[in-house]
């Protein structure tokens, strides 16, 4: 223990001596959804945030330049900073992002603000600090976060409308679907891999008929796994009206039809079909206007935007007095972020919906591997101690390189969509 | 670390092997309430968890009989858990007393039921796993807690109507307080002996107009400090709305003035002076019909009741969430509790009112002098690890001998009142 983490004879930790934020690029299939396509690398950030005794936490975090902006702005204030001091992460990282305004960058999880930009910043660092307390204490980032209510953590099959390569290269490994039968191909393909118990189709693609018929097809092919159809508010209130009615009794939950907290409370009020966002309801800020409304009856959190573990709980908390369903949506993201996102899920007792995650689609991965996978459907809580997952130091000098080299440096579905179609706008509802 | 503790080659940190729970007895002078009167003794429990480390935690807890039956019943459901797992906590303390039904005794808290007794149960063990987890660390509960935001955390002074003695006892120390003149030579007593920047009476005693001309007095008396009057629910709607429109801007917020949502948002409705509860919102299940309704500004949280130092900073997130302010309610409690209760408040940091606490009127302690006491009205964190606390194994036993000779097993405010007033009810509303 160091002279600078003794306080007044008291322990208080290990503390932050360094932070190295390297961002790095992975191959990315072109799954499309309501605003493009997915461009032919995803960017993310991996955090190694070093103590004054030595340990190391690993986070995962958004790659693109204003969260690498964030985060590097953030990092220098965290010197000294106790492992334990989630509050004090909050409060520096809120102080030297003072400045910060909001960022126009085409995210499908809603549009970015203030809070969320902090959210996510404090987020980065947290789960590193998370991984920290649990070398420093042998316990698992589940145990720290209350204990685990679950072993493994259910998740979803998370399929996507796709071409079959990237425009000007080989086809990849994943095939094509444009259709109800490769859509069911694909999911079948997961299944027989994964064994998910859950189907998730990104829509927002298609006219809604033929994403209609799509799972359609999916209910006729899995007569036993709950579905869900994600437009990404891509519809209007009246589409999303008569799409919530022919699919009443077939989806678990229809998640963002439409946008905005008014609009969706306006189908939720014509339908029984449960209403679920990742987009409406993206910071603590939006809660109360969409419960005044009862604008959703599904929250799908993500610790990555919404503030961290310890938010995410908070948010668990709220849905939980609220009467709201909780589940949990997944940008593209490696293996830290699936151990975050899985030891997570364990600790929450009301989090008992399948959960999102982009892994499948991931050819490439930054740790070394063993500590966790999805298999029959779950994620085992990784055995830790912390995340319980182990950097490949090879894997992210090579990711790294790829970023250096790939020349792209935020998400840009709009615009890669375009070099296809010129006269994309990627403007929404279109249906 | 026992092989009981390691499980897949993990450490879960330290289980429990046994718990102690001992009812106390503490003098208590004769303070008037809207029910009624304190009992020249009022009932604590004190816990010792011993885990097979060797540590003990330390929790205190109501001392009641109803408390005392639930407590013995879940403590040996509590054997092998992980100081680590409050989760596992909650659900075997659940399952333990899930026969449990409402217990009819007359809390000043707002009417039991079942969530509450599961709430106040979980809440005296997990405060000594907290403890523990902090032996096992050398971590500060508050530390452990996400972090102090405050070194120091402010008290209010808490104000009583009380007769000079116990009926047929010689006059206590404190004096008699049965008009304005009384009350302030009681807070001029308190803020000289104690510091205290705050000013709380307890009214619901006399009149309205006697309560409010004891404010108008204080307010002469103490221009700076911030005041506050909690009637319990002793007042008609009509009434409170007369005591709030002559109260605004006098008081900073004016406590559970009627009873019940309903009758509290029809107070809130028609006054700008902010209500604050701990009695018509004192369960999760409280807070929809809350929110929905407006019926309180500020909530009074008290781990005791709300389920524990985890469970109440879920209240705190749920008050930042809908911009309702949050405060700390107290019953007759030692020095285990004020520990409890100043590592908590350290933590969250939108509590941001002085905090009420009992602390002046005990005459007796259970813990080792020297580690927490109110100066400058302000309780310092104690310096750890965990509470900070250290029983006082003789005073425990002392008062051990209090409670089996005391006759008392259950608080019961109205039947003591009736002892000097036979006619006496305890009814509310009274004015």
């Amino acid at each position: 223990m160091s002279a600078a983490a003794v306080t007044g004879g008291v322990r208080r930790g290990p503390s932050i001596v360094d932070i190295t934020i390297t961002p790095i690029a992975v191959q990315d299939p072109p799954l499309l959804n309501s605003v493009g396509v997915h461009e032919p690398f995803a960017l993310r950030a991996i955090l190694q945030v070093r103590t004054d005794d030595g340990l190391v936490g690993l986070s995962e975090a958004y790659g693109d330049d204003p969260t690498l902006d964030r985060l590097r702005r953030a990092a220098p204030a965290l010197t000294g900073l106790s492992i334990w001091d989630l509050n004090g992460l909050n409060h520096r990282v809120a102080v030297a992002l003072g400045e910060v305004t909001p960022d126009s960058h085409t995210e499908l999880a809603g549009a970015p603000n203030v809070g969320k930009a902090i959210g996510s910043t404090v987020s980065a660092f947290e789960v590193a600090l998370f991984d920290l307390q649990g070398k420093a204490t042998g316990l698992r980032v589940c145990d720290l976060l209350g204990g685990p209510v679950r072993d493994a953590v259910p998740f979803s099959a998370y399929l996507f409308y796709k071409w079959a390569a990237h425009p000007g290269q080989e086809p990849d490994g994943f095939g094509e679907a444009l259709d109800p039968d490769g859509i069911v191909a694909q999911a079948r393909a997961l299944v027989d891999r994964y064994g998910f118990g859950s189907l998730k189709l990104k829509g927002g693609v298609f006219a809604p008929d033929e994403e209609i018929a799509a799972v359609r097809a999916l209910r006729a092919a899995f007569p036993g796994h709950p579905l869900r159809l994600d437009p990404n508010a891509n519809w209007t209130v009246p589409t999303s009206h008569r799409v919530a009615e022919e699919l009443t009794g077939v989806l678990e939950y229809l998640e963002d039809p439409t946008d905005g907290i008014p609009g969706m409370a306006e189908v939720a009020a014509r339908t029984g079909l449960p209403l679920a966002t990742n987009m409406c309801v993206t910071t603590f800020e939006d809660i109360p206007e969409s419960v005044a409304l009862d604008a959703v009856r599904i929250v799908l959190s993500d610790h990555h935007f919404w503030g961290g573990l310890r938010a995410t709980q908070k948010l668990a908390g709220i849905c939980d007095t609220f009467g709201l369903g909780l589940s949990m949506h997944s940008n593209t993201h490696l293996g830290i972020s699936l151990a975050a996102m899985t030891h997570l899920a364990a600790a929450i007792p009301n989090l008992t919906y399948a959960c999102d995650t982009h892994s499948v689609w991931q050819v490439e991965e930054v740790i070394e591997p063993g500590a966790i996978a999805i298999r029959d459907g779950v994620a085992a809580v990784p055995d830790g101690p912390g995340l319980g997952v182990t950097l490949d130091e090879d894997a992210l000098a090579k990711l790294h390189e790829q970023y250096l080299s790939c020349g792209i440096r935020r998400r840009d579905d709009v615009g890669y969509m375009r070099t296809v179609y010129p006269d994309w706008t990627g403007a929404r509802p279109r249906f």
